[in-house]
């Protein structure tokens, strides 16, 4: 047998790892990447932070840790990899295993034979079926030709108004970069909230961040037209009929898998129009593996095929390919879980597992969820908050899924939940885990441990708890339980709900009893900035014999909508 | 039955939650703290930043995070709890269910009845048996009035130069809080190794960053006394003669359980000297609780009894004390993983799990470990550097411990590992994790995932590697094995190792193999920076017929000797 040829379409994150696996596996191999873009082993994920500022050297977006740019001729020196650049693929023969290719260059197609192909195509933007997309000025940001524009029309000068499409990652993740740019940016969102991974609540203490931080947000609202003069945008008309004038549109309206290679070829694509893979990566074609942003995904709390189209993920499934394209069968991808953040000002976000509405959407009723609100670490330390929601299993109390946002360390709160969804871990584990502690990092009770709580708390029938937004649709509607903000004076002069709660100060409750319904079964709702108060004052309404009372979840920290204060 | 009547002893961090925790679950109970100090609930673990000048304002050490202090009338007030400050417990009698105090503001002796009783008497200072420990100078950092001394003879310009006696935990982080302070700090440590929670490597790293942010470490040495004049410290002598002049000695030299109240009543003490508990936090008196630096920990990994004076466990097991004394035994502490983090300087260093070292001494040898270092994001958001040791059991391959130090993310990585020690999480569910992942958060592939993938290379065999330590020795011993810097000329005239090594980029190895031994079964050691193309070198090398061929663990990052440059 001859050497192993092994090709893979597509050379950014999935493709150039598992080019990469493959040779540290095979040093013989004849390893080829065809690449349609001039670019490889992109960083794309950091885009807009080249767009926004953060850095201003555009070779690190393309560079190893030490400074060198992963063009062909590194992949050639170091790795022994052929990496044909400005080449499409045009076909795949899995009859004869050859792969046609085109030249961009020269137009010269040549064919490429392999005895193992890895499909990273990728995903290409959701298009909007509207008048107007071939303006100049409107973009998307997932090539770094998107990334070039963006960053010469953003540091121009030229560009006083820009209308971002899309609150997805990618769409917060650009309103940022532009307005760091300088930019008056209008974020327009299709669905009633930004940040679609996370519940409603916790999405909307992001969007109030976004507004505050400058950004004008128009949530649930479609996009009727880019309109323009010249071939030029000048402005955008919302569905309303409302028009808003901008120099610059950016669509990030999500993207869908890439899959005409594979379809074509007839590999099997799933109902979410991602290739399908087995958990060694491989497709319907035993000697064709995918990995990337055109496949789907195993979503292992669901047991559903998800699409999720992230570099980490690309980064490990094409690692996985690359071997068992390599050995055989030996590795696998069991799936993901849903894990993802990004950051919004000086917010994190992010979520792992399950939302709430994920759960509600596949028919799971057997869910319990909490939010909590608290500092990251002591006020002393310059403490950030935290708000987050936990999602259980109920019977099995089992982690489902966390979603987390501030401007605390979200990160470390994720990626903990995330190895909690992952292990299985109950709330009882939660309860009691030895995280690290010392007051640079966290408090003494971790803000996930202090979830937990909560949950028990709840589980227990100890805290009868009402969510942020059945508050509101309470208030809304008149029908508003009696309210006890249980902060000191000083405290709510600066901040309050100011939605017809009294204020009863903690340490005077006991002797301000009188003040309470005289009907021992009126709904009564207790909080504080984070209901920790709230909690102890519902406590001793009970011991007092009241019997219908509740605490906000997450107090004023949690609450999305508008305050007097 | 009457009102239940708990009390505490102890109002610090254990004693102050288990107080609030019984409050919540039994509004009518009778609670009585009895507390040595004047002060309760102090943030103890805050007092280093305090001295160091993080903030200036004592109250936050004993305040809510709203700012009200947690004085006896807080207590009283928003908890009913009665908090007998300033009262010394002198005797309990289990017979009768009394506890005898003494009031140190007036001498007078009372008692105290209690149907359920919880020990929370922290620890004492292990006190050295050398001359001098009641010179003026010599403190610990152990109470509010030790941090009140600190901090006032740190910031009135009297103090020049301190020794801290004492590499653990608070040791590091007060050496750090009097250079903040602008004195001159010289540390002694009687063992060889700073942060004995660490594997020597980590350690080492982390003494170098101390040395370079200007701390003179003395490791290996005793201290034979404290030298004084007219009452006063003006110096310390070392056991090798040595005298360093000096106005401030701190003592930070570890604590022991405060046991003595638990000893004279005839409660089991366990072999460690700490209150023995079991999984309920109940002592060998089913009517009596313990909680925090006063108990044994029961170590999850290693199956045996440790102390772990940490003030998260404190917090933790306080709740579970406090619920099971009004409930009855209903909820566990089921035990630690011995985790743990301080910052030093820009360093964070954690651990959690089980270390090499304590695996060793406890007889484990079905173990393997890997050191990796990498940046923990990508270069152009601003990386900073980790350097981690995982260790696993071999034949299940579970994660057993990992440690972590450098100046990156080390609170997300060792929260991260602690989810998974906890879980029981294998080095495959690690491999394939779905972690949070943003440029601003992580590496595409997170350094704990890419450890993971290390280690994988290990176990199969694909990566044959050396430790710093090994292979420092071998040099040292003059039987230095041929060495391979992979990395660019640009990269070596910063940065190089010096101990014999050949430069050979690896994007010209492949034409240079005539300049390698010629003898295909000489020892090769290859490395670069953090030895990925280290790696890739090796894996060269074997492709060519070199049969004993290594990877330098971590490579240059992870060196903790002297560097050429």
């Amino acid at each position: 047998m001859g050497k192993c040829k092994i090709v893979i379409i597509g050379g950014s994150a999935a493709g150039a790892k598992a080019a990469a696996k493959a040779r540290r596996l095979d040093q013989a191999a004849e390893i080829t990447i065809i690449q349609k873009d001039p670019d490889l082993s992109m960083a794309s994920c950091g885009f807009p932070y080249y767009v926004g500022g953060t850095f201003d050297n555009r070779n690190s977006l393309l560079a190893t840790p030490t400074g060198v740019v992963r063009d062909p001729l590194f992949f050639e020196k170091t790795k022994e990899i052929n990496a044909l650049v400005e080449t499409e693929c045009l076909s795949i023969d899995r009859e004869v295993k050859k792969v046609v290719c085109r030249s961009l260059k020269n137009g010269e197609k040549h064919g490429v034979d392999y005895d193992k192909l890895i499909l990273c195509t990728g995903a290409s933007p959701r298009r909007l079926p509207i008048p107007g997309m071939d303006l100049r000025g409107v973009t998307t940001l997932l090539s770094m030709s998107d990334t070039d524009f963006l960053h010469t029309v953003s540091t121009s000068g030229e560009v006083k108004n820009a209308v971002v499409v899309g609150g997805g990652l990618i769409g917060v993740e650009v309103c940022e970069a532009l307005v760091n740019r300088g930019i008056k940016v209008t974020l327009v969102e299709m669905v009633d909230q930004v940040l679609t991974m996370l519940d409603v609540q916790l999405a909307k203490l992001v969007e109030n961040h976004m507004k505050a931080r400058g950004v004008v947000v128009h949530s649930g609202t479609r996009l009727s037209e880019f309109t323009g003069e010249d071939g030029r945008i000048k402005g955008v008309r919302l569905a309303g009929g409302e028009s808003l004038s901008c120099d610059l549109a950016v669509l990030a309206t999500g993207v869908q898998p890439a899959v005409k290679l594979a379809e074509d070829c007839g590999l099997n694509i799933g109902e979410l129009g991602g290739v399908e893979v087995n958990e060694f990566m491989q497709t319907s074609d035993e000697s064709i593996y995918a990995a990337g942003d055109c496949v789907e995904c195993f979503d292992l709390i669901s047991g559903k095929n998800v699409l999720a189209p992230m570099g980490d993920l690309a980064n490990l499934q094409g690692r996985v390919a690359g071997e068992n394209a390599v050995l055989g069968n030996s590795v696998t991808f069991p799936g993901i879980t849903r894990t993802g953040i990004c950051k919004v000002f000086d917010f994190g976000a992010g979520v792992t597992g399950l939302t709430e509405k994920q759960a509600r959407v596949i028919g799971m009723t057997d869910v319990e969820t909490v939010v909590n609100a608290s500092p990251d670490k002591p006020g002393f330390m310059g403490a950030g908050l935290l708000i987050s929601k936990l999602l259980i299993e109920k019977s099995s109390q089992k982690i489902l899924g966390y979603q987390c946002v501030g401007n605390g360390d979200v990160s470390r709160q994720v990626a903990t939940a995330a190895m909690a969804v992952k292990g299985g871990l109950t709330v009882t584990d939660i309860s009691t885990a030895d995280l690290p502690y010392a007051p640079p990092f966290s408090l003494a009770i971790d803000h996930f441990i202090a979830s937990s709580h909560l949950m028990q708390n709840k589980l227990k029938g100890r805290m009868k708890s009402i969510t942020a937004e059945e508050l509101y649709n309470r208030v809304e509607s008149g029908k508003c339980p009696f309210l006890i903000d249980g902060r000191g004076p000083d405290e709510y002069e600066v901040l309050r709900l100011g939605i017809g709660e009294r204020y009863i100060p903690l340490g005077m409750l006991r002797s301000k009893l009188s003040e309470l319904p005289v009907d021992k079964d009126a709904e009564i709702v207790c909080f504080c900035k984070i209901s920790l108060r709230g909690y102890e004052t519902a406590l001793i309404l009970e011991a007092n014999g009241w019997t219908n009372v509740k605490v906000l979840e997450g107090g004023i920290m949690a609450w999305p909508y508008k305050r007097e204060k």
